[in-house]
């Protein structure tokens, strides 16, 4: 066997320090252990029960699934987080209003970098494969085993190689090319696999980049890897903490299964309910809507909402509309008024809310009622994911969301 | 029996067409009826039993308690009062993110003007008496008699006379003018009385004077009715709906008591748990507070926002404070945008949203947990009024909840 390694395949060897491929079974040191409102406080009980100080520098805590608290449940969860932080003297915590939604702020923080090795009581940790990381999901009794031993065990994945040709067309995003593929391989198509990216990346950015490995997961995925190449040093200049290594794959690595697409013939994507895989092409279909959502880790970046901005500038949202916005992080949040952007949304007649998850997962800010049907920027379209079992979300980019909440039905710019 | 009116009296009679004085039944022709998505629903039912065709003109529905949606509930209060609009094709309907907190709309959609009589399925609605307009809270059920008769039985209140003297000192307005009437005369001092204002007025603005009628229930009055002056013209040029026809009061009308205030005198003022009558001097407390709440209907306007701006500019929140800011409505909302406000509020670690009524009662956006303390610009400091009954909540200004969101404690500016 020729010893040649994909990027997952490096990172978990140089995590674990025995040379590491697809199958393995290793403990990997891990850079940091990142846990939210809703998955801390679990983690907090299970930690408490070793008995054992934690690895203080690895462990990030943000509240953003209900915060501002939606209600004493929740305003419970988010106290138990900020005592913990107290007792243990945790540096790593971001409060409402200087922070955001995890994964974000993961980015903006400087925590996600090339080579590093992230968990996350989250399934979309994997976003920040986005800039050549590996990380992944995992439950809460694992985060409070990784609060105490700074370290976790894995199943080295197989790799699903993803060549990427040409360019996007304008407002085509890489929310578009994740739909796409996740609609060609299905919602188990990379169960248990790492993605890895390859080809023409110069053509997308890392905002797109961080859009296609935050939906790792919804194909089943481990990871989505892309490579670190110049967008992702100019990106990290100035926010990454530490040192970073670069990980390339070998020539000649091993992958379980080839894809590739060309940009140039990728279109607007739309995934109906009530799995992310019912991907259909945005102008192919007729549905009528009751609330646009743009926002969420997926796709509530400054690229994001400049693509909306500039399709909604100086227009009305219809009259049956109710469009929500929601910044994913402060930074983006602040920027975004510095550019003008969330005035253009709130003339427009759209709701703009500081940073949290809000409605992506139904918790709170655009909640949906029986039969109600929204355009959504966020990752997921599960049965009930927004809101009444009997509501629909449709999966979509900024630019789809954008349109449709003008014309009040699924739109293309 | 000398015929002279106070301006609840001198109103009360033309809109009944009887000459009425304190203490007598009529049956009034109401201007506008206003519900909100809490309190319309249950309107409608009972509307719809009647069996009767709605006076469409003079209804007013304002989604604004838990709206975006915060969970399906809520979602399904909203829905409910969309069909309502769409099936008697209401005019007067402001969606989410093109209304904001019901009374900041009624006063900035120019619903509210002197001489008017309004009603309101929320206990706030004598907020417009700031504009010289009797209005007060009613029931859902006499909403719906209201939805369909225009009409409405009221027994003249009695009227408390307040004059007020001299001139606020920089940062004191008209909450702490409120805090101290309630202080005094009790929760129950005004029970189904109005508050009529004289004296140095023109030293009143305004956003101070809507403070002030706004919880005028506070002390339990019915209505808190100032006159109407060339501030009030000024602010009603360009805004108010129709004619109005301003109503002062007769020179030797009867009051059931007077009351003095000399505005040099007053000074910031903080309303303890669990009552809007536990006013302090906020000089003399120590207090450490969690959270600090800018918004509402009572204390959510760009006057408001500027002074707490002005307190907070180029400074950050404490590290132990959340800090939530939501102006009242969408015209505030974008005022505040482009006075550069939201920015400082964000930059100084704040967590801004659009208009709703968020935490003020407990609803939503920064609900409190157990032992959590919060000092707040709202109405209602009553037990569990934000969240858990267990956490407590401080009435104050503008200033000193921002004040307060830097140091951690209640502090003045």
């Amino acid at each position: 066997m020729v010893d040649t390694k994909t990027i997952a395949e490096k990172i978990m060897s140089t995590k674990s320090g025995i040379d590491a491929h697809a199958g393995q079974i290793v403990e990997a040191e891990i850079d940091y252990v990142m846990a939210n409102d809703v998955t801390a406080p679990i983690a907090f009980r299970e930690f408490e029960a070793l008995g054992r100080e934690p690895v203080r520098d690895k462990i990030v805590l943000i509240p953003d699934h209900f915060v501002p608290n939606k209600d004493i449940a929740s305003a419970e969860q988010a106290a138990e987080m900020r005592r913990f932080v107290k007792k243990y003297n945790l540096k790593n915590y971001f409060e409402v209003g200087r922070g955001g939604v995890c994964h974000q702020v993961m980015v903006d923080e400087g925590f996600a970098a090339p080579g590093r090795l992230i968990v996350g009581a989250d399934s979309h940790t994997c976003t920040y494969g986005g800039l050549n990381a590996f990380s992944t999901g995992i439950g809460s009794t694992e985060a409070a085993a990784c609060f105490a031993e700074g370290r976790l065990w894995f199943k080295v994945p197989e790799s699903i190689k993803v060549k990427v040709n040409g360019k996007f067309k304008e407002y085509v995003s890489g929310k578009d090319l994740i739909l796409k593929i996740i609609s060609d391989i299905g919602v188990d198509g990379a169960n248990y696999k790492a993605f890895e990216f390859c080809g023409d990346l110069q053509n997308v950015s890392i905002s797109d980049r961080l859009a296609v490995s935050n939906m790792a997961i919804e194909a089943g995925g481990k990871a989505g890897i892309f490579p670190c190449d110049k967008l992702t040093e100019d990106f990290l200049k100035g926010r990454v903490r530490g040192e970073y290594t670069p990980v390339a794959p070998d020539a000649d690595a091993t992958y379980c299964r080839e894809l590739e697409y060309n940009l140039d013939d990728l279109d607007y994507m739309v995934a109906f309910p009530h799995l992310p895989e019912n991907g259909k092409n945005a102008r192919d279909v007729v549905v009528t809507i009751d609330q646009a959502f743009l926002g969420s880790c997926t796709n509530g970046r400054i690229e994001d909402l400049r693509v909306a901005a500039k399709i909604i500038k100086g227009k009305k949202i219809h009259p049956d509309v109710r469009m929500i916005v929601v910044p994913a992080s402060t930074e983006i949040y602040n920027q975004a008024m510095d550019e003008g952007l969330l005035k253009i949304f709130s003339e427009a007649g759209a709701f703009v809310s500081g940073p949290t998850c809000a409605a992506c997962l139904g918790g709170h800010m655009g909640v949906l009622a029986a039969g109600e049907k929204c355009v959504s920027s966020t990752n997921r379209n599960f049965i009930g994911r927004m809101g009444d079992k009997d509501s629909e979300v449709y999966l979509a980019g900024p630019a789809v969301v954008a349109a449709s909440a003008l014309t009040g039905k699924i739109s293309v710019p």
